[in-house]
């Protein structure tokens, strides 16, 4: 055995037998240690409902030791899934069962589960500039092409749109997929108006290709509800709603769920090779709706990420105003600031970091180029007074990294 | 709206939009509504420690709410990773640590992460026939070529593997993966030999293959522990050794690990698309290992399957002697029967249903031809009396399946 074991592997011998793909992506997004973190999109701490999970997890686990602690089948628990396509069915309007939804292991993993059933190299997938970089290295894991479309204030841009779905259908390629956040985008924070939605649906009925409705930040709605949904409008017909307790409960469950046809539910669960996510987080996640806690939940995380929004909006009106323009989102965790003449998002990246603060420069945002004049900003997860103190830093940092010409 | 509800999306459509592999892959396996169940390699329902479990979870979440209940990483919670790290070093004579580990939503899941990370559209992974079907599922989502090595007795056969490789190394493609499950093997219940062991880990290094070791069966020792691990004799390198709570926890966790080396290890993070696995299950499992239970409910799970292999085997021989040989597996869940002439699988597991009994027929397993002359039988799932009435059902049904020619 000792020949083998200094059988000399090297790190050249392993990046030759990557997969190609595994070389060119983009790193994964990790957290920040420094003091103030506008970088990670996360729930605030403080109302975390752990003692109601904690006994959530009793409970399923007494009920049910065997259904919580063995394989639950791909599609999940049903009385979970049933749960998710009532409250979908009273959105809309329209007649859903649990046939309409397959849980996932966060929503993440259902974009990857979409991808792997839906792309194969060389198909296209249209996504806005900026969008959420978790979905560019998703789609392109699987060898998608991103053909992106721009946003302005109110989102993706119809007319852009239309002319790229029409430019690759001359070039004869199939557009399988058009993956937007229409409900407090990631990372601009726009929510897509209703005439635009009805625009977005009618092109996609017309080219024939699914929309992915990423529904991440739905909930966490702080003037009011938003418009009339993608997949009500649609008749929940050639689009995948993808929605998940990350944000309405807690990011570290990683359970979440795809709304569709039952047809492309059965061709989704083909495509998931993790023999199903755990059936146990599922009945823990159900106990906890059954006790009517969901709803006065969401009503008080509502709250207090309108009250941390409006600060992170005065702070930044106060501290940053000769830096920074912005529009106010009406919902989800993200500002996206535009930069004032002489400021680039890299180095006010960097200048951030010197004065203990993360932000995410805009480029992180865009499978191509731009963004050199966009930051994110996540206002989610620092108390009001951390989020002055932070933005007070931010200032600073832009008067630092700002070149006048 | 109005038009859009009645876009009329049809079945074509969709079937037009899927990936190639979408329509080729085999179903994913699914549980018998039958009252036996020979067919589903899950664990006994009553040993579940599911009050310690119950414990484990609330001491997670009052321990640290935020840490459990927030994104843990791609990598996963450390501590579990250095407590893997430490059993395997333990184990291994080797020196290893938390960076040798990543953390996955089970071993499934863990078979995904690598395939996607080291195989491309054409690239090879070779397995035995037969092999967990899982595995060809996984790899051939992917676009790998499955090559197949037969599998005795003892696992796979070192000659054709020798010879596979030097084929494919004639005909210039990179073979990437090496896939076997050493330790009583799904679905031969077979474990490779050490002498086996060394030869394929020589083959290995000498083609630049990595060698997956899934290890799902290990820890369900039913006669003393296996022989030294790939992982052991290979040193650490050019190779992945694939671990998981599910036999010895519960299957429901969905909580495995990846060993390889540091590098490895990173290239797998890149090759992740579901922001980590739930780090609130990751800190249950940690706070029910500190607890000292693991070794002994282990120890207590070994007794119990030993009784039932035992039992099984005593019907078999007792019922099914006329019909089928087998040898007898030294742990795991699994009996691999050949069956006798005049029975074939199908027809085998056919009858079976009509008595109430479902066992798995041979093809299953195989990624290509084969399996006619086999049927895998569980006997993990069921206590030793039901397990005789199932196996005294099954010899009637091989009596009237069996052809007399």
């Amino acid at each position: 055995m000792g020949d083998l074991t200094t059988s000399g592997w090297t790190d050249a011998d392993i990046e030759r037998l990557l997969a190609p793909v595994a070389r060119e992506l983009a790193a994964p997004t990790s957290l920040s240690p420094l003091p103030y973190d506008l970088n990670a999109g996360v729930p605030d701490r403080a109302s975390l409902p752990w003692r109601e999970l904690a006994e959530a997890a009793a409970r399923a686990l007494e009920a049910d030791p065997g259904g919580a602690l063995t394989y639950g089948g791909t599609l999940g628990y049903e009385p979970l899934r049933a749960w998710i396509a009532e409250r979908n069915a009273a959105e809309t309007g329209l007649e859903l069962n649990s046939s309409w939804v397959t849980l996932t292991s966060g929503s993440a993993h259902a974009i990857d589960n979409i991808a792997a059933t839906f792309t194969a190299p060389g198909d296209v997938v249209v996504t806005g500039a900026p969008t959420y970089p978790g979905a560019i290295r998703t789609f392109r894991a699987r060898g998608a092409e991103i053909v992106t479309v721009p946003q302005d204030g109110d989102g993706l841009e119809m007319g852009p749109l239309a002319s790229a779905l029409e430019a690759q259908r001359a070039a004869g390629r199939s557009v399988k997929l058009i993956y937007v956040v229409a409900n407090y985008d990631n990372p601009t924070g726009a929510t897509l108006p209703e005439e635009r939605r009805i625009e977005l649906a009618r092109l996609a009925a017309e080219y024939r290709a699914l929309i992915v409705e990423d529904d991440a930040y739905t909930g966490i709605d702080l003037d009011g509800p938003p418009p009339t949904s993608l997949f009500q409008i649609m008749g929940g017909e050639g689009i995948l709603r993808v929605g998940t307790f990350s944000k309405t409960i807690a990011t570290g469950l990683r359970s979440a769920w795809i709304l569709a046809t039952p047809r492309v539910i059965q061709a989704l669960t083909y495509m998931r090779f993790d023999n199903g996510a755990s059936p146990f987080v599922q009945r823990m996640i159900f106990e906890y709706l059954k006790t009517g806690a969901y709803d006065p939940h969401v009503a008080r995380l509502q709250g207090i990420y309108r009250e941390r929004r409006d600060a992170a909006v005065s702070a930044l009106r106060e501290r940053c105003d000769s830096f920074v323009t912005f529009e106010v989102p009406r919902g989800g965790f993200f500002l996206w600031l535009r930069l004032r003449e002489g400021l680039e998002a890299r180095a006010l990246a960097r200048a951030a970091t010197e004065v203990g603060v993360a932000i995410t420069p805009g480029q992180m945002y865009y499978a191509y180029e731009g963004g050199e004049r966009n930051v994110r900003l996540v206002f989610s997860a620092l108390p009001p007074e951390q989020l002055h103190d932070a933005i007070t830093q931010l200032g600073r940092a832009c008067a630092a990294a700002r070149v006048t010409p």
